[in-house]
């Protein structure tokens, strides 16, 4: 239902998961909450690494910074410690701050006692399309996305992706997985992107650069690159926080390969974790970890370029069309790539 | 008036500004609210670089992160871009994200057309004192803290500092400020702490060992290390943003000499910026840039852990005692080391 | 002469400097020293950023690695201080030592007084075709890479990229350079790769994925991905250290567009310098900078993408077959996509 | 025999290992190569992690440069893969490219198929002692340093301590050890250090500031600070190269103690490893390890921040006297803290 088969297009060799979702990752649920009204366009959009009470058992988790021009919180602790003790919630640039106090809402109330948590947000600036300067968000979007949060979730203008602008076009919430198998065991690696970068003549599809043909249909309004592209990665391959770190800095090379070079205005930012291994919150004995070798992690290398580049597309292909704020109509890349019967 | 001189106490060997504070650095200024209701005993601190809009005209900043156990917030986008476009704000960890809204607020209201803003936001854990899980922190006192921003300022207990604990004692809010002398001119650095971390028998004071004799005293219960130290360093020297990490780096000397061993649960965040380099937000040909050669940054390495040091001594002198959330009376470090007449 | 144009080939959309090759920026100069002799197929090459004495005036530069695993040396200094004070050196894996010392001989020379000095050198792992084991690199190779630099200089099976393996073809040292225009001023940008990464199946030529039928036509003894590869970036533009690291950062771009997945193997590690600023060894007073404000600096990003991906493919088509040390041929990527007349 | 209570001196509050010395983590051994000839005064240390060869089983490890104004060599790949494979070797700054390439004439010799090395190799510079434009270091001084490697070593002006000078005074070659306990384990955290940093003023001896008197006393030309101190640290428990970083990062609070404020001509590089968890070379299934949870780092933390203020000390007092290039004297700290009968 998900992926970018039914438009005809593929992405690399290896196999995509059952969904082609992030959710393919056993265990990792996405919610969304969409907020319309007027001038605003916007919204939450949260990934759930586990079912488990996460201020208890924390999956191992990484950041990576591939230009740093955005606002994420939450870096400093989980590159520190090495694990996620909240979901990862996506939303736009200014509502940041209203979104971490959510997510503490929400960790105080699955605890009596907890004191402390490190709430991980990341977000992109919607303010194409969105009314950015009226934060819309308040802490019942961010829990109605937490409660909405499933195996099966939307693509494309939806939740933090409401009112994202990629490459010229609609962009939005994009999805991807894909299967490895590393000492004979099988894998699952899936990305989930929040897009909003590019320009459009930059625009490269599965190699072929797309984006020169739309500015001339389309003749945009080009401008510097602003935006950002959020980049969540989850995986149950077993591997440390710094395994974590390698796998999703391979990110990059999926955003590449979709005509991004990583524009000053584009912060590019990259989130992950593992379900295969778990920091319990009160111990009384070493812990035990499985973890690949280094050299058994190619196959991962190239799920998340591969994954992160088809979710871009996918965030393409499934959003609808928008009108920006100053009314410039933001096309779906589906008009011109439509899904194959 | 401040300063740790009224104590009989002496820190290093530079001069120190005349007010010995971090607003002894031209144009600083810090602002308080302390928010005290019933169980609570919590607030904020901001540390204001200049008069200027900061949105049009950004100093040039960078942070540190010796100890990433903590939710500082804004640090991605300062290390990438090397400026700050907020104030610098100091609350307990769960208001984190009220606080960085209510810069957001601040910095919309300053501006019709901004449509992004970093808000740089600090924290330690109050949750000894306070009932840290009321999130008494709302917009109104952020923007009353901004509002009382002020070249002179309460030390000790006050604003983020009212519910912290310092090696077992009470903690708060500190500053002291040095002078240095590069190429023949005079320049100054400025520091400013909130306070949280280490445990008695650790604590030393201008080299002695008090923290052993304290405990025989006041026989605490030990517990583990927690809390988290931020350290704001100001400067009106002419430097980098690669150079201003590289001065704010060695708080981490200052804190060391006063017994902290940089426990695992005490986030060590610095954040610093200088007054002499403005980036302006819209620029039509390249900037100039003045800047001191590294080889003549000793002066200002020297200061900021002479600085630092006597600014944790300053936040315990100077905090009153104050009752834990569990009765226990955090002491103020003056009943053990009182002014001298 | 230099470029890919006589290939028919093309990347990106900036315009070419006149030679195509990191060269075209003012006063860099590049050396070779090849050593061939029975097994042993390696060698040196020098990017020589200056004609300055560079222990005394000493280019801005940054370090950025992408992927670790390599034995770069030089990268501690030049990320804390911000600038080279050697050429920057390429060379095998098992010489990195070598050519360091040779560095300090070329830097001792040149100063009755100097007691210190950052060789830097980087490296990529040529063990397929070079008896690497024998460590053929001495002293006076270095030497007369460098004694050789100059304007001009050759592509392909030469210096350090003598016994590489690119893709499964032969690889070798690559060049490229691009044009930009900022703020009315024109600056350069160019890019030299030492390329000895990649599987075949995995090769892009221009957005074609061309490696999948060379493995038809070749059926190579397809292996995990090994090797690394180098880029140095050079530029004219007044930027700041911090600012070049942005720069070379976006020479992933390039990378990935060539078809690498940054496989654990590849040790990707970039160099960057500008000729504009120039820290010199003795100051006494503030040094002065020019740099440009970082939301001009896209086109540089682009330069570097677009540079980098030329000159991985400029380092495939300029080198000649050579066979390995287990008798493989290592074809050129020339014999698949010739000259047009 | 080592350690500093013969002098009548104790650091902290941690109980020492045996011996005293970072031999104390079993099957880490030391050795030392002097060489004294004419105006050369210098040599080579090295620490092996294990009796195991080390291209083989490779002991997890981690590096953090607090102040990069050094060039040690090695650091790239540990931080990207977390292991040793060679001995950690500390030398001076002109040599470190014979040592590394030294060291891979060791690895080589270990293994007839290896074609890869990451030397690792620290260094200061001892120029104001020993003629380091000579570079007196040669191959057989590293195998020789390696073949010498014993659990019991000789401290202060030997090896790569031979001609360093500390706080104004002969430096050298200093080590200590605690003993900690987590969860009822013992471990053993070892440190070496070659010190060559510090002006004699702010020399501070467990917590005296005894420079000032030194100073009255011998009154030394005063010049910056130059030099560096290279600090390994060894432990036993089981950690991840995540919190290897985390412990080694705490060096830096000794160093404070004996007065340094990390000035910007001293490099200040820390390099650990832990002997509790190895990555073998070849594996054929997901790896298992072992680490203590972070909230119980807190001991070995501890433990760095007192062996490395001792093994500062004990370079100081187990050094014995020697001229400087110039004639100038440097004095052991033993004449002014004499051994206690």
């Amino acid at each position: 239902m998900a992926g970018i088969s039914g438009f005809g297009l593929r992405v690399g060799t290896l196999a995509t998961g059952p969904r082609d979702l992030i959710t393919d990752v056993p265990g990792v649920r996405v919610g969304h909450c969409t907020v319309d009204q007027g001038r605003v366009h916007t919204g939450v959009t949260v990934v759930v690494p586990t079912q488990d009470n996460l201020t208890r058992k924390r999956p191992v988790a990484a950041t990576f910074v591939q230009n740093g021009y955005g606002k994420t919180m939450g870096t400093v602790q989980v590159d520190e410690l090495g694990y996620l003790e909240t979901p990862v919630s996506l939303t736009n640039t200014l509502c940041v701050g209203r979104v971490a106090d959510a997510l503490v809402t929400d960790a105080l109330a699955k605890s009596r006692v907890l004191k402390s948590a490190n709430p991980v947000v990341g977000e992109t600036n919607d303010g194409r399309i969105n009314d950015i300067r009226n934060r819309a968000i308040e802490e019942r979007h961010v829990l109605q996305a937490l409660a909405d949060a499933s195996e099966t979730f939307a693509l494309g203008a939806v939740g933090a992706g409401r009112g994202t602008v990629c490459f010229g076009l609609k962009g939005g919430i994009g999805s991807a997985s894909r299967l490895v198998e590393v000492f004979g065991n099988a894998y699952t690696l899936g990305v989930l992107v929040q897009s909003n970068f590019g320009l459009m003549e930059d625009l490269v599809v599965c190699g072929k650069h797309v984006g020169q043909e739309l500015v001339r249909q389309l003749a945009p309004q080009q401008a510097q690159e602003q935006g950002s592209i959020m980049v969540v990665v989850a995986t149950d391959a077993p591997i440390t926080s710094r395994q974590v770190r390698r796998v999703i800095k391979r990110a990059t090379v999926g955003l590449s390969r979709t005509g991004s070079h990583l524009g000053n205005g584009s912060g590019d930012v990259f989130i992950g974790f593992t379900t295969a291994n778990v920091v319990p919150a009160r111990v009384h004995a070493p812990l035990q970890f499985t973890c690949l070798p280094d050299d058994m992690l190619d196959p991962l290398f190239r799920a998340c370029a591969e994954a992160t580049e088809e979710a871009v597309l996918s965030s393409l292909l499934y959003a609808e069309p928008l009108c920006g704020a100053d009314g410039t109509l933001y096309h779906s890349l589906s008009e011109f790539i439509p899904p194959v019967r």
